[in-house]
């Protein structure tokens, strides 16, 4: 399960505001399996919005020594995820692309923001930012989801 | 540690030959903590190509309950940074783009096989196809590096 | 109007093969004005098919007096289009990627062939290589469309 | 050669301010016979920063009867090089990409703004955001460039 530090907290997400995550949306993001195996925590939800943080541990470093690109991307993709699945209807990747800007280091944490940049039809699409605990970017992701509606 | 089957039995790169990958850069390669973390096996290696393969474990689903996005996407980059990195010399990700065709199953062993497309100057380029146990793709990832030589 | 050389010779799509396009399809990817002005032109059309070419010409240089990418993406997007369009319905683009490898010289030809590599529901994806006159490698294109039905 | 409408008005780059272009690497970049023969504009030129423009006319359009996805493209890519080569030395495109978002209809004029998001070592990374006249999202670009040096 990816944990949810503010789940409940109110502070982002005021009680019956027009832009919350329902409750069984919001549990069912944040029970991701994968997330939970790499340590992928999601600290942010709103709709067409996601913010997600992992800490750099030696498993997912890669054999240069530094974070696996896996390992970025599959934190960006995390947030990719959460943001275009928050208004409840399943949506689908189709297609992704990352850049790789900079290493980072063991024990920092990465933070990956989410945000739809469109959406029309059947598919939207979402710019992912990654960036280490100093705020300087890491990765930049794009995303494009289908809407099966 | 990225487990390499075919280490050492020469059926594929048999002693000596021009296109061998030399053992300490095979070793160095193999020896991946990110893949041993994820279960990513890599199944052949010689300058300019990799395979590596994934069996989908319940830790690697997303909350759809299919195989995440950053799963299949890692098994891809493990078998492009194993060939873009098999001549010795570092090879940095600089840029990767990933297209999802189909979903598998918990308990498929999914396939990335990585070649390269193109090299000049101090950047290479390498398709990548990952495919499910009949053969069938499941997507295809591409991937370009920088070598600072 | 793309001129299609192969328009009507049989040699490639005999007359009622299951795999012909039939002929107002054909006609109408044909005619595409943008191709017609860039001097693209069609050489090769089947369902999930399509070959273009270009002479680069002065008019498609950029200021480094090299051909401009966009009139190299412009030649494989326009394969990508026409392979995509060729069983009839409309195929719209959703995302496209390249990559580029070397550059080209003026008065040389380049040529775009563009395949389908999965359709599935709504979308497909086609993987378009770029060629120049000794057909060496000028650039690579990936391009996913979205089929409204 | 692309028209540069502020070219000389001093608005935008103040003389002697210390991110203005100078003149021979702005005539350079202006002097585009691509961009010319699209009727692609440069309207903007900072370090890092380039904004270009385009009317839709019936040349640019595709079979569908809207912009060609090559013309919208290279509306993109014009700004993208600009931005890359506003300091002088020469940018060499290796990667992009393109989310295609919305239509255009004939007589718009589209706008495309390229900003820098990261350099670092030889590479360089650009966001661009295609918009119509109304300001509305038509495409977004992403590219990176390797700076020979």
């Amino acid at each position: 399960m990816c944990r949810d530090p503010d789940d409940g907290d109110g502070d982002l997400e005021p009680d019956n505001a027009p832009d919350e995550v329902d409750e069984p949306t919001r549990a069912r993001i944040a029970d991701d399996p994968y997330c939970a195996f790499l340590g992928i925590e999601l600290v942010a939800l709103r709709p067409g919005f996601a913010r997600t943080s992992l800490s750099i541990t030696e498993d997912l470093l890669n054999f240069h020594g530094t974070p696996h690109g896996g390992a970025i991307y599959s934190l960006a993709d995390a947030a990719f995820a959460a943001a275009s699945n928050a208004e409840g209807p399943t949506a689908l990747a189709l297609e992704t692309n990352i850049s790789y800007y900079e290493a980072a280091d063991v024990g920092e944490t990465l933070t990956a923001t989410a945000e739809r940049e469109h959406q029309r039809g059947r598919t939207a699409s979402y710019l992912i930012a990654v960036t280490d605990g100093a705020g300087e970017p890491v990765a930049r992701f794009r995303g494009r989801v289908y809407l099966p509606g």
